[in-house]
C-alpha cells in the first residue's frame, strides 16, 4: 500500500516505489511512502483559487456546521483508526489521545464557533474607538479571512490529532489547509483524510494532503499564507530561515519539543496525596505514547529531602509497566514508532545519564518474540547536581525522564528557566504560597502550567494533554507559537485591520450598530419585527416619565432595597457621589423597560440578559426619563430563533445620559 | 557634539570621532555619530538584572503613573525638540507628528493603562474555562511580564515618536527597553532620552540607548527578549535571518515601508467633495515629512474617466507647495534627511517613471541659496497601465506618488493586492456599496483602512497617522507586525500562559474570584468592608423571598412593563420559552438587590453598573429567590475609592440558578 496524496480533488500515487514503513511491534511492512517531491504548486493554486473562495463564501456558522458533521461522522469510524494506529506502536489508550482527541477537537471548534463567532464572516475585534470630538470619525478593528493557504507540517506522533487541531481553526477562519504529515505515520493521516474527502462534506479545495518530500513546499508561499510546524527545534530553524518566511512575510509558527518539567512541592512528603499524584503523573507521562509526546515530562524536580523516597517510589511503579505489542490487552506501554527512533532515544539517554545515574532502564534487551519491534522499557535517570547541563539541553523523545533535586523555591524557579522555554510544567503541591511563587515566577517561560493537588486530581486532564480551550505552545525553545486556546487559534488565520471612517461606514462594514450612525424610526416598534424584518439601526424613542419621590419610596418599600441614598435625606446628602436622594438604578432600569416594552405577543419572546450597564448620572426625584432603543447586533441561533442585542440609552429631561446598556432578547426568525 | 549612548545608568562617549551629520537644509555639521560597536552585552545584562526586576516590582498602575509624569514633563520641553528637528529637515508641522505625537502616545498609554489594566501585575485573559464536570478543575489564561529586554531598532524619520510608541507599551508591560536609533537623526532621540533620564522618573535600567554600530546587538538575545524593527524590508529580512530569531526564539516584529494606496471612488467626479478631499489628502501625504513616512501614499488609484481631471488638479496643487528651509515660516515642505537619501529617491523615481510619465517634478534643480541642502520638489508619476510592475515594487521614500487608473471595483481590489501587503490604504468615496466591496475585498492585505468622505473629513486624522488606539503594521511586505492598537501592544510584551488547577489555586494566582473557590461568610456583611478590609471571596447569602402573582401584577402596573408574559395567562402559556406567567427579569433583579443591600451608610457608595446579566431560568409566581453575593475583583481608582466587582447568583427554592451577573460598586478605600 503506497500512501497517496490528495491534491486538487484527486488521489495521486507517487511515481516511485518509496520506502517501507514497518509495524512498530512486528517489523512487518505496513505501507510504503515516497519522498519524491509533491505537487505543492498545484495544491497551492487549488487552495487559493478554489478552496479559499469556497470557504469565504460560507459564514462562520456554516463552517462550524461542517466541522460538527465531520466530527460526528469520524467518531463513528474510530475502530478502523485504532487498528491502523496499532501499527505505529500506539496502544488503545494512546489512540484515545490521538484519534478521539482529534475528532473531539473538531467538535469543540464546531461548538465554540457557533457560540462565540458572529453571523456572517467578519469578526469585530474590540470596541468602537471614537477618534474625533464630534463623534463623526470613529475606528474599529475587523478580522477577515487571510487570502492564502494554511500549510501545516506535522509530527509523526499524533497523525490524527496533529492534523485536526490545526485544520479546525483554519477551516473555521475560512482558510484552506494543505497538510504535510510526517512520512512515518502518514498512512493513518491519509486514512482520515480519505474519510473526510469521501464524506462530501468538505468544500472543494479546503483540505489537501501532501505525502512525500517537502522540497519546494515553501517556495510558492507569500504574505497571505501561513506555515505551522510541529516537530524538532532544528527543523523549525530550517523552515524559519527559508526565504518565504524571511522575505515574503509568511506567517510562521512552530510548536517544538521542549524540556517540560514537573515540580513536587516541599509539603508533599512521602505518604501525602500529592506525593502519590506526582509519581502517578510522572509514570503516566513517561509511558503514554511511549513518551513520544512534545508535552511529556523530561525534568522532574523534587525537594532534596524527598529525592530518595521519590526515586524508590518511581522504581517500583516503573517496574509494573508492561511493555508489549499494543494489540495485547495486558500491554500498558506500546512501542516507539521505529527502531531508528529507538536508536536516537538510546543515544540521547547516554548523553543524559553521563555524570548521573541510570536508576531504572534497560537499553539493550529485546522483548522475547518481538525482537523486530521498536520496544524500550521506561528509563529513569537521576542527577544529584541539578545544574548538569545535559539535563537542560538533551531531549530523549521516548519513555525517559530525569529526576533532579532542588533546595528552595527560588532555586527551582531558576532551574525551570534553564529549559529555555517550555510547553508545559506541572506543580504538585498543596501549599498555596509555593504554588503562587512558582507559577508567577515561571509563567513567562511556559505556555501552560498545571497545578495538581488533592482537590483537582480527580478531574485533572493531566500534564500532557493540550485542550481545545487552552493555548498549546510555549516561548523560546518550545517554538514561540500558540495553537488552540479556543478562538485564539481562529484569530491566527484572520487579518486584523483597523478601519476608520464615519459611524455609518463602520456600521455598513461590520454589520453592527455604531454610535453616531443614523437610526431609523419607521413607525413600527422594532419589537414587532422578526429577525428577518429587523434592520440594524431600527430604533424607537419612548415617551418620558417623571420619577417622583413617591416612586422611589414605593420602590424601596416594595423591593426591600432601603439603601440610605434612596431613603434618608441627610445620609444621602453626605454621600460624595449623590449629595441627595436618588432613584434606585434598578428603578430606572425597570421604568425604562416599562417605557419601551411593547406588551402584546409578537416576535420578541424574552429578555434573556443585559450587558455593560453603566449608570452615568444619578436620577433625582422630579427628573423625567425616556429611552432610546436601537437594534445593534443580530445573531441567528436556530432556524426558529435568533438573539438581538439592543443599544439602550436612558436620557433625562436635559437629554443627558443617565444609563446605558445592551439588552439581549430572543426573537422569532420569521 | 558626539551623540552618546546611555547604558547602565551612564552616558558613554564613543571611542572614535565618528562621521558628521549635516543639517538637511544648510549642510552645516550638526553632530557626529560613531558606527563603532556599542556596549550591547552590558546593556542587555543591565536590562535583565536591574531594569526588569525594577519594572516587575511595580504594578501596571504604577507604571502608567510614571508614563503620565514623563509625558507631562516632555510636553513642557517641546520647543528644544522642534529646534533640533529642524536640522533633520522637518518643518514645525512635521514635528507635530513626531514630537507632539510621541509625547501624546506616552500619555495615551498612561491613561488607557490606568483604565484598562487591572490592579497588580498579572493580566487575566479570557474567561474561566471549566475543565471537569464537577467544577473542581478549571483553567484560565494569565499574562505576565516577559523576563527579557525589548530591543527596539528604529528608523530615521521619526526619532521621537518612533522611540516612544515602542517604549510606552513595553514599559507598561514591565519590560525594559533598549533603544537603537538610526544614526542619521540619533541626536534628536538622544536629546529626549537625556530629558527622561535626568527626570529621575524612570526606574533604573528600564530605558537604555545604544547609538552606534549594530554589530553584536542581537548576539546575546534569547527567547525572553523581543526585537522590534522599523525600517526597510531588506534590513528586516537580515534581522529575521539572525540566529537569535531563527534558533533562539527571540520574538521578532517588523514594520516595513510599504506601497500604501489611496483609491478614489467612481462616484467622486470633479467638483464633488470627495474629489477635493482626495487631492488634498494625496498632497498632504506627499509633502508631510517630505514623504519620508512608511505610511505615505505611493499608489493613487483613480477611475479611468477621472484620471485626467485628477492629474490636472494635482498638478495645480503640487505647484503651490513651498519647498525650503523648515525654519522659514513660508515653507510648506522641508528637506529630505540627507543628500544621500535624495540620491536614493531620485534613482527610485527613474525606475518608477520608466514607461510612464513624470507629470510633476524637477529632479535636478537646487534651491537658490540652499544648494547644500537635501531638497526635492514633489514628484508625481503617471502610468496609464496600472499593471506596470515597477509601480507595485519600487518605493521612492520621499515626496513621490504614482497615479494609476482602474476600470472596476474588482479591478482596483486586485491592484491593491499587488502591493503584497501594506500598512494602510484610503478609500475616498461617498458610495457605501463601493466602500464595503473595497474594504472587505482588501482588508486582508492591510493593517489599516481609512474611509474618507464628506461625513468624516472634518474630524479625520488622516491617511498617514497611526493612532495609539489602532494597530499600526500590516501583512506581507509591510513586515507582518503589529504595534500600538491600545493594549494589544502591551500584550505583545507579556507571555500568555494557560494555568490549570482547582478554583482555589486559580483564585490565588489571578487575585480574582473563581467559580468553585470556597467563599467566606464571616458574619460581617461584605458591604460593610472598605477596599482595604474586603478580601476576594468574601460573601453573603441572603434570606429568601417568595415572588407572588400579586408582586408581578403590581410591578407591571407600577413600571408600565405589561409585557404579556407577565400579565396574560393564555398568551404567556403560548410563549415557547415560558409556557405560563413569569416574573419580570427586572423584578427578580430588584428583589435580589432588596435582599442583599445593606441599608445604612457604609463603605459602599453606589452601584455603578452591571455586566453579563443572564436570566437562566424563568421565575414563576410562588417561587422563592435568594441571592449569593461574592467579592470577585478589586480595582483601585483613586486614593479615596475603588471599584469592586461582585459575582451575584440568584437561586430559586430548588437551588437552581435563575439569574447571574456581575455587580459593580464604588467603595471607599479605607
Amino acid at each position: 500500500m503506497q500512501v497517496e496524496s490528495w491534491v486538487a480533488g484527486s488521489w495521486r500515487m507517487p511515481h516511485d516505489e518509496g520506502t517501507a514503513l514497518l509495524d512498530a511491534s512486528t517489523g512487518v511492512e505496513v505501507a510504503r511512502v515516497s519522498t519524491a517531491p509533491v505537487a505543492a504548486d498545484e495544491a497551492l493554486l487549488h487552495a487559493r483559487t478554489v478552496g479559499g473562495p469556497a470557504l469565504r463564501a460560507m459564514s462562520f456558522h456554516d463552517r462550524a456546521a461542517v466541522l460538527k458533521q465531520l466530527g460526528t461522522l469520524l467518531m463513528g469510524q474510530r475502530d478502523a483508526c485504532y487498528e491502523l494506529s496499532y501499527a505505529t506502536g500506539s496502544t488503545r489508550q494512546d489512540s484515545l489521545i490521538d484519534v478521539d482527541g482529534g475528532f473531539a477537537t473538531l467538535l469543540a471548534y464546531a461548538s465554540r464557533g457557533r457560540r462565540e463567532l458572529p453571523a456572517g464572516s467578519v469578526l469585530v475585534d474590540g470596541p468602537v474607538e471614537v477618534l474625533g470630538r464630534g463623534g463623526g470619525f470613529v475606528g474599529r478593528h475587523v478580522m477577515t479571512s487571510r487570502r492564502g493557504a494554511a500549510v501545516q507540517v506535522n509530527a509523526y506522533n499524533f497523525p490524527v490529532w496533529g492534523m485536526l487541531e490545526k485544520l479546525a481553526p483554519a477551516f473555521l477562519a475560512g482558510v484552506p489547509s494543505i497538510v504535510k504529515p510526517a512520512g512515518q505515520t502518514s498512512y493513518v493521516t491519509a486514512h482520515v483524510v480519505r474519510l473526510m474527502a469521501e464524506s462530501g462534506l468538505l468544500p472543494e479545495g479546503s483540505l489537501q494532503l501532501l505525502v512525500g518530500g517537502s522540497q519546494g513546499l515553501l517556495d510558492g508561499l507569500d504574505g497571505q499564507d501561513s506555515l505551522a510546524f510541529t516537530g524538532s527545534a532544528a527543523t523549525a530553524a530550517l523552515l524559519r530561515r527559508h526565504d518565504a518566511v524571511v522575505s515574503r512575510g509568511v506567517r510562521f509558527t512552530a510548536e517544538a519539543d521542549s524540556l517540560n518539567s514537573c515540580v513536587l512541592g516541599p509539603d508533599a512528603a512521602p505518604g501525602s496525596p500529592e506525593h502519590e499524584l506526582f509519581v502517578r503523573e510522572l509514570v503516566r507521562e513517561m509511558t503514554a505514547k511511549a513518551g513520544q509526546k512534545c508535552t511529556a515530562i523530561r525534568r522532574a524536580f523534587v525537594p532534596r529531602q524527598h529525592l530518595d523516597a521519590v526515586t524508590e517510589a518511581l522504581r517500583g511503579a516503573l517496574e509494573q509497566v508492561v511493555v508489549g505489542d499494543p494489540r495485547d490487552s495486558a500491554t500498558t506501554m506500546g512501542a516507539l514508532v521505529s527502531r531508528s527512533q529507538r536508536d536516537d532515544v538510546r543515544e540521547a539517554v547516554h548523553r543524559l545519564a553521563a555524570g548521573g545515574e541510570l536508576v531504572v532502564g534497560d537499553l539493550d534487551t529485546e522483548l522475547p518474540g518481538l525482537e523486530r519491534g521498536a520496544f524500550l522499557r521506561p528509563v529513569l535517570v537521576r542527577h544529584d547536581d541539578p545544574w548538569a547541563p545535559a539535563v537542560h539541553e538533551v531531549e530523549a523523545f521516548g519513555p525517559v525522564a530525569t529526576l533532579l533535586p532542588y533546595d528552595s523555591t527560588s532555586h527551582v524557579v531558576d532551574l525551570l528557566a534553564l529549559g529555555g522555554g517550555s510547553l508545559v510544567a506541572s506543580v504538585v503541591t498543596h501549599d498555596a504560597d509555593f504554588v503562587r511563587e512558582v507559577v508567577l515566577g515561571t509563567a513567562a517561560h511556559h505556555g501552560r502550567l498545571l497545578v495538581l493537588d488533592r482537590g483537582s486530581a480527580v478531574e485533572s486532564t493531566g500534564h500532557g494533554s493540550p485542550l481545545p480551550h487552552l493555548v498549546h505552545g510555549g516561548p523560546g525553545r518550545a517554538g514561540g507559537g500558540e495553537e488552540l486556546g479556543g478562538m485564539r487559534a481562529v484569530h491566527h488565520h484572520l487579518q486584523r485591520t483597523a478601519v476608520q471612517g464615519s459611524p455609518t461606514v463602520l456600521r455598513s462594514i461590520t454589520g453592527v450598530q455604531t454610535p453616531g450612525a443614523p437610526t431609523v424610526e419607521d413607525g413600527t416598534h422594532p419589537f414587532r419585527k422578526t429577525m428577518a424584518e429587523l434592520a440594524i439601526g431600527d430604533s424607537v424613542t419612548t415617551a418620558s416619565r417623571t420619577v417622583s419621590r413617591e416612586d422611589v419610596d414605593h420602590f424601596a418599600t416594595f423591593t426591600g432595597d432601603t439603601f440610605y441614598a434612596h431613603t434618608d435625606e441627610a445620609a444621602a446628602a453626605a454621600n460624595p457621589l449623590f449629595g441627595g436622594i436618588v432613584a434606585h438604578g434598578y428603578l430606572v432600569l425597570s421604568l425604562a423597560a416599562g417605557l419601551f416594552v411593547d406588551p402584546a405577543p409578537g416576535p420578541v419572546l424574552a429578555n434573556t440578559g443585559l450587558d455593560r450597564l453603566r449608570f452615568t448620572k444619578p436620577v433625582r426625584p422630579g427628573d423625567s426619563i425616556r429611552a432610546v432603543l436601537t437594534a445593534a447586533v443580530k445573531m441567528p441561533r436556530s432556524a426558529e430563533q435568533g438573539e438581538v442585542r439592543w443599544d439602550v440609552q436612558v436620557l433625562d429631561q436635559d437629554d443627558v445620559l443617565v444609563a446605558t446598556y445592551e439588552l439581549l432578547t430572543m426573537v422569532r426568525a420569521r
